[in-house]
């Protein structure tokens, strides 16, 4: 099968033709259709998480899945519900099963996890592993390039935004700040706008054709803030709220610079969650943190059950998507201009599998043109 | 003044002249512009708290107060930022300022507290005074007949509503049932709506045409509970939304039959708020309670905060209302209805206050037409 | 093997050799060393759960197993981390691992579970199959029949308290009721202790010598409710703690006379949890439940993580017991003891598996004498 | 009266004879009986909070108050059950009432506050005026020197491990970590054992003195952090604890290196929080915290209800105070110990209040000597 494979730190992936991977016992083979492309994907490739995960070379990369499955391993058990011919999404966190954050259904904090994508083989090739408890069966028909990035890009700022929900912090007199306008902000101000109990949702971001998106996505209110310090942008959300402050954030950017400026419009008794990890530190002052009783929460991915909330909400059609098609052939130009920010949206690498996908192990097959996305 | 006071248990409201209210040096005189009709004040007449509370007769009724600030008392101090003229609404739950719920802002379940209407002078009457920090401004134009009942029926069950949010059990894969087409029931379906991050809302009453204006304000679907056992309505739940089950119900009535109903209904780890009160018991199995490990919480009124976040939704524009308006002669009729289930929606007795809101104590004031209500 | 079954409700259970189960690829075969007895034996035997339930006879009893592992079906995976001859306890709410509920660990309540000595065979018996998820090595050497009653009657408590304790109305200047001085009871009371943070215990029943008992594992204060109503109650809670109510109370008794006292005896906002099942129905008033923003949790057994956190305290030697060691063979008495209210603590049955626990399969054991209890 | 002090920043206090504050209508004048020194008077004076509360000079020091009511304002209600002589303590955020926090009863986070000591005059001083809201009356007999810094020292950790209680990360199986070891540090290591279910507390500071007295108050381990890396604290942490990682923190230094250790120690989904204030800056790595999805809490002093528990603490005999009694003439002396850190536990200054105490206004008082401190 095809595959887009990093062979080396800092050098584009080498599209090439690999063996078919055997599926274990309790595994599940994926013939993938859709596979978002992830900024994550990009730091992966610089190095970011090389100390912290030390995959083993050459990878293939793609933790965004969505697909039909091909075979199912032998002892797969029949509770699981699933047939060769299902259309699936794959929950990207595997854990151990046996800590205490696995025993809470949170394997994608398990300290002994792994991620499709950042050791085991992921989504960008033609098939896939996975193991059968991590594979959510998608009833109604919604599209491939819908489908792949909810289980990142679609779910990671929902977890983060059900984080703010549950410090108590959203409601009717309330504002809550999304900061970012990449893949994550698109959703996350949807999210916003479903979760908070009517606050008001202000998008922050430096671009202007982004936030004009944000706008249409759901966003009450949007900031450019290039260039501007707390207390202009204090100004501003005065104007455009009646408040200076958010009671709630989320970071979809993780920037050194981003960070100080979000935590720093925070009111008394706010609640920041981070998601976004472009940069490396936190770096905000003590004394406002502490007096103001401040909340920083650290919000990973999601979890199984989020994801099923999240594919709810897709089924039944109340999340907007701003996706553009791609075929693998063309990742790694669109890997560069994910690095430069110029992706709108979600980047999804798209697999033809129509009149093939009962057949496990179809041979001969090629990326799909963007102009003929599955519907 | 004019006021509809009960003289005696099980009798008619008696329309009077009285003296204006003197005021103590921390409370608020308020010309009254609209007072809200409960079914509560149906209870209180038939003697339903006259064990609980036990109110020195006579007594003006109606504790759903909106109007104008007539005259300040000699302490009210200046942090309070009320003036002549002001457009209030009163917070009705008056606690004695020290123990921890009131500590907490939850002065409505004080032990020492006190409820205009159900012991100090209601709003049936063209003033009434209420303690400076009871008063919430409210600074956009609503209308007096919608923003009277915000302060009970509109608020009490965005409460219980609140705590079925806390409790973890909305979310877009969730149903949530509205137990109830009255006064409350209403603005609980909106605030199901609003609070439930996509949750199904399913409204469940004895009457059609109630059922048809919940359906307008918002729930999804609505089911008719006539005759029908447990095992019916799970069916028809479960063609309607695909489960069998509610993960969380508000119950607006109160009847022993609607809770062992809305209890029976409940799925594994569900939970249920009563805010309802036209019955006296709970009357209930032990056993699915305690190993489906349901919650049953009792939600009373609310406290100033719930009231600050019920007006900024109306001040957005975000409730609806489904409003009759009514003269205070009339209001002996109106409680009548109200005994039978006849009023759709909220009753609402409006005092014409225009011309003369400004003149503290003007006298010889009637009671507006139902066709003139202050826009 | 030896194994005590039921054959038909209400008839004493029939002490006979039967065949070793066999397991299957995912179980574990444990060699029961203690099995603790449980007043919901009782229950079971006299039909409380046939309908519930619908258990196939015959069946055998006993859900409260602690052992040392016998042999490992073909599937159990390595990081289970479990040999022949390690000392386990089994978690007892076996769930189908599919839900929402197994997803966040609560397997107990699960819809499609099962519970051994329930449906699945359980620990009156020399051996007993169970999912290798299901157990938990202990570590350090805690006697077996302190362990076994700890997978129930031991953590059914802790779990209840923790929702009191999440519930936010322990503290120290709080008060805590424990209802009900059976099994259930004797462990309350420590948790209590344990779990609040420095509030009052108060124990409530109707025996002095349980009383007595309850007192020297920690109870601040005990109270006969014999004969004495709520009023009553009030004024001696008041004479001994200073206050009229609890702030909080877990119910272990289940009675609905226990259930009205308790209940009427919570303060404003107090919580209450039950896990006793003794009665069939909550039968309380309304009007104070919901004015008053009570709040009545039902917690069953407890899930995996519970169990981790008491056998947690046990193993730091926090935990007291109150045991009474019975030999299989005598276990239809112990039954009627226990029908009849008159054990104090929890009875144990106990099968001596000393020097034989390696051989998988041991034949031509007998239960083991009171006297000579495993160290 | 005798009062000490700040004429300008970075000089010693004055202490001076000036008249003994008036009082308005709201407020009771309260003779100081102790006064607990803080390390947050060593910052005032040093400048630490000069941009943030611009407090005009000269101003008393001294937020840690306890006293006998001396005289009543005219509008003291008698709801609030204060008369001269009765012994009290001031509780000490003074919010202004109307805003959310406020309304909630964390009047010490309110935007518009203000604390004694750091604006209102404070309790360096023989007299001292507060808002009759703020009181606290103490039944019992607790001594001075104990009373005073339970306001600041005795409550700011508390509440902190309050919020970790909260965000659900103690328990029997868990191990907690208090970092400091000086006034708050004495505190916090007490409460963690109360408030956390059984956890292992482990105490980390840089000398081994103060770990010892930290050993006595209950800490189950101690660490010397003296010039460890997080790696080699992770190693001792196993040795002695069996787990490399801490569920949950208090800082109760507030140093970056502090911080940052202890962020670094944190287990996955663990919880810190900030109550110390020693450094100016959280900087710390944002990929671990992120994707351990760690929380980081600011705590800030306290109000009322948590002063309120605490004090039934205290009043139960259940708190250990380690305490140093100051003269008022010697306080410049201790404030540059408490500088230099070299304060073992909490410096109280005492006034010699015995036999005067009921009349208000008392002059030619002379703070008391060490020896003869009030019982």
């Amino acid at each position: 099968m095809l595959a887009a494979r990093m062979h080396r730190y800092k050098e584009p992936l080498v599209i090439e033709d690999v063996e078919i991977p055997e599926i274990s016992p309790e595994e599940v083979l994926v013939r993938v259709a859709g596979a978002g492309m992830c900024r994550s994907d990009v730091q992966l490739i610089d190095g970011y998480f090389a100390e912290a995960l030390k995959p083993k070379l050459p990878i293939t990369l793609g933790h965004e899945i969505a697909g039909v499955v091909a075979a199912l391993g032998d002892q797969v058990p029949a509770s699981a519900q699933l047939a060769v011919g299902d259309q699936v999404v794959v929950a990207a966190g595997w854990g151990d099963g046996t800590c205490r954050q696995c025993r809470l259904g949170n394997e994608q904090i398990c300290e002994h996890g792994s991620w499709p994508g950042f050791g085991p083989p992921g989504g960008y090739a033609e098939f896939v592993p996975a193991p059968y408890r991590q594979l959510i069966r998608v009833k109604h028909k919604v599209k491939w390039e819908e489908l792949a990035p909810l289980t990142d890009a679609g779910v990671t700022p929902y977890r983060g935004i059900k984080k703010l929900r549950a410090a108590g912090v959203l409601g009717p007199d309330r504002v809550i700040g999304v900061l970012g306008a990449g893949g994550l902000g698109t959703y996350a101000v949807q999210y916003a706008k479903l979760l908070s109990s009517g606050a008001a949702v202000v998008a922050l971001a430096l671009e202007e054709d982004k936030l004009a998106i944000l706008k249409q996505l759901g966003a009450d209110v949007t900031i450019n803030t290039t260039g501007k310090s707390v207390s202009d942008l204090q100004d501003e959300l005065f104007k455009l709220t009646g408040t200076r402050n958010l009671d709630a954030a989320i970071d979809c950017v993780g920037a050194e610079e981003t960070i100080r400026t979000g935590i720093g419009l925070l009111a008394t008794a706010g609640a920041y969650v981070s998601v976004g990890l472009v940069g490396t530190r936190i770096d905000i002052p003590l004394f406002p943190f502490t007096s103001r009783e401040l909340t920083y929460h650290g919000s990973f991915w999601a979890n199984y059950n989020d994801l099923q909330e999240v594919l709810a909400l897709a089924q039944k059609g109340e999340i907007r998507h701003s996706i553009k098609r791609v075929r693998l052939q063309d990742i790694n130009e669109n890997l560069e201009l994910l690095r430069a920010g110029d992706i709108v949206g979600r980047a999804v690498v798209l697999f033809d599998i129509d009149g093939s996908a009962s057949e496990s192990g179809g041979r001969g097959l090629r990326p799909k043109t963007e102009n003929a996305a599955q519907q």
